[in-house]
């Protein structure tokens, strides 16, 4: 999805609102904490709004009140794309987002969100918590001031929607697709003509014809964009996006400042966050896929063999640029590199043949 | 694999000790409440034992020792299967456990550990939290005095090893195999002759011929159990436990005199716990799986079509057993299915299919 157009729409819309609220860092004191959250989700926006939203009211429960959380949406206080800059200068203590809205700052954030034929929940988990990909992120915010904490996930996300079928990357060539960040520089690569665009212009462009594809997020969110209606095609499974992780970004001194009961509070309470909202996802997503498809008479199809072979190449490309940039991008890479081959490994003998011959044996 | 037998075994090797140690319940008072955690696994047994005792430690990290957290690994105060009956009695407040344990007092208590053909720990999670499953798990639990909360799971478990290749229903019959539970249910319907051995006398059995196959967790567990050297066949996927969640049961009384802010850290403790331990084992058994192909020439084998076709047909004569037993029961196993069918579905176009191609395309 382009939670980028999306949120900065939704930023524009109060952007007199934001202007006016830029407040300097608030007194601390030793016995009570304020905790202003800027989140970069539009107020109630599902799953990713009103999973940071639980998020925040939690924190405040869970400490009674030791820190007292202000939580405001995109464009309530800053607008969405200045949540990091306010938080990096004390002007907010946490945003809620996903860090790959960064990647212009540094291309490592983009490992820590989701990159084309990236790590799943799962394998995120693994890698942050026991294979060392916790420590570079530590690293990488440490460099900007800041403190992350994996807090909430998509999952994987869908191919998009498609008004013709794409059975061969010749397919793809010319095709005007909204898809942005590196899953739209794989697309490039490939001959598209990826395009960016607020959420609430897609589905305009698409009935218009100015676009003949877009990506979202999942059945549950897409299902509300009513997409069917100008494109019946959805594709899966999606390469760009296979398990967006979102990040609670603290602000590092903020964080420092906190009694060690605090900062463990924080952590519970964000990887309880980080379970939730992946299952709200994945209970939502069952739903609402069986409405789209008896519903709506979408036809669901299967990206094959040889388009997905022209996306892992071209993927291949994207990263080296990545990869070159710095010591650190280099170590990122090669330590995300190594848990996706060693979880990767284990889910070919585990969830992925699992869900292959329950589902076939039971007809799900 | 047998947790049963294992920690019958831990039971006994300390039982002295358990039957002098059987206390009252300790006073409560409001401003501090002692909890007694009587766990059913070994002390620092990997992934189960230093989860539990990893979740222990933080509550009382958690409530600034509010909650004073005294936690006995099995046999130390009571032994593994009597935790049950210490919790509902009372005389401790915890118990860490896999709730398939107590099946012989209600068959309901499976569904919320993992049966044959089950939910994936992703799976397990939108049905408790977001499908209507807590709400059923609360019921049954309720009938015991207790409260029970996800904890913990070591996900998709192997099939098992085996000394010969299993190609046909044929290949199970008369088979000498250790599985316990549900999944010897399964393996018995098929003409095979399921066994119970503590998990000590599992891998001399097994070099002796006194069996001929058998199952235990994954392989990181089962690296250590050294199975290899006398079965080469290691099979996937698992059928008979493809997610099993462990849960805190807390004595009903003792939870409802906690107040708000305490029950809801408990809960972000357990959330939290539920992720690490998952995300624990996936990163050790990827680790360990290159370890047993590379060192010691395991061969994987992948049971075909026509053996899971017989497995999902006897798992659904054992599920109407379950079933029958009482309306919560039927209750509990309609609403575990729907999850499956709807969820379930949902994985055939997300993360089955996404292992399938980026792993495909990159050689992992």
């Amino acid at each position: 999805m382009d939670r980028r157009s999306f949120m900065k729409k939704a930023g524009l819309a109060t952007g007199a609102a934001a202007a006016a609220t830029t407040f300097a860092t608030p007194a601390l004191t030793q016995s009570r904490k304020e905790m202003v959250v800027v989140a970069t989700w539009p107020r109630d926006f599902p799953g990713l709004g009103t999973g940071a939203q639980r998020l925040a009211a939690n924190i405040e429960t869970l400490t009674e009140g030791r820190i007292k959380v202000q939580y405001f949406a995109a464009g309530e206080r800053v607008g969405a794309f200045d949540s990091f800059d306010a938080v990096a200068s004390g002007n907010a203590q946490a945003y809620h987002a996903a860090d790959y809205y960064w990647k212009g700052k540094h291309p490592g954030w983009a490992f820590f969100t989701s990159v084309p034929f990236g790590l799943t929940y799962n394998e995120m988990n693994s890698w942050l918590h026991f294979m060392g990909g916790q420590k570079l992120w530590d690293e990488l915010a440490g460099e900007f001031g800041l403190k992350c904490l994996a807090a909430g996930s998509t999952g994987v996300q869908m191919g998009g929607w498609f008004n013709k079928e794409i059975e061969s990357e010749e397919d793809l060539k010319g095709l005007k697709m909204r898809i942005p960040g590196l899953g739209g520089d794989v697309m490039a690569k490939l001959g598209a003509s990826p395009v960016s665009l607020p959420g609430g212009q897609i589905y305009e462009n698409l009935v218009s014809g100015a676009i003949e594809a877009t990506e979202w997020v999942g059945p549950w969110n897409d299902f509300f964009m009513k997409f069917y209606e100008a494109a019946k095609f959805y594709y899966y499974p999606g390469m760009h996006e296979p398990g967006s992780t979102l990040a609670m970004g603290m602000n590092a001194s903020w964080w420092g400042s906190l009694n060690k009961t605090d900062q463990e509070i924080i952590k519970a309470a964000c990887g309880r966050e980080n379970e939730l909202m992946m299952a709200e996802f994945n209970a939502n997503n069952g739903t609402f896929l069986t409405k789209l498809l008896k519903e709506h008479g979408v036809k669901l199809r299967k990206f094959n063999d040889d388009v997905y072979d022209s996306f892992g190449k071209a993927a291949e490309e994207v990263f080296a640029t990545a990869r070159d940039h710095s010591d650190l991008a280099k170590r990122i890479y090669d330590s995300f590199a190594a848990a996706r081959q060693d979880v990767g490994g284990w889910m070919n003998l585990s969830e992925g043949p699992y869900y292959e011959q329950r589902n076939r044996v039971l007809g799900i």
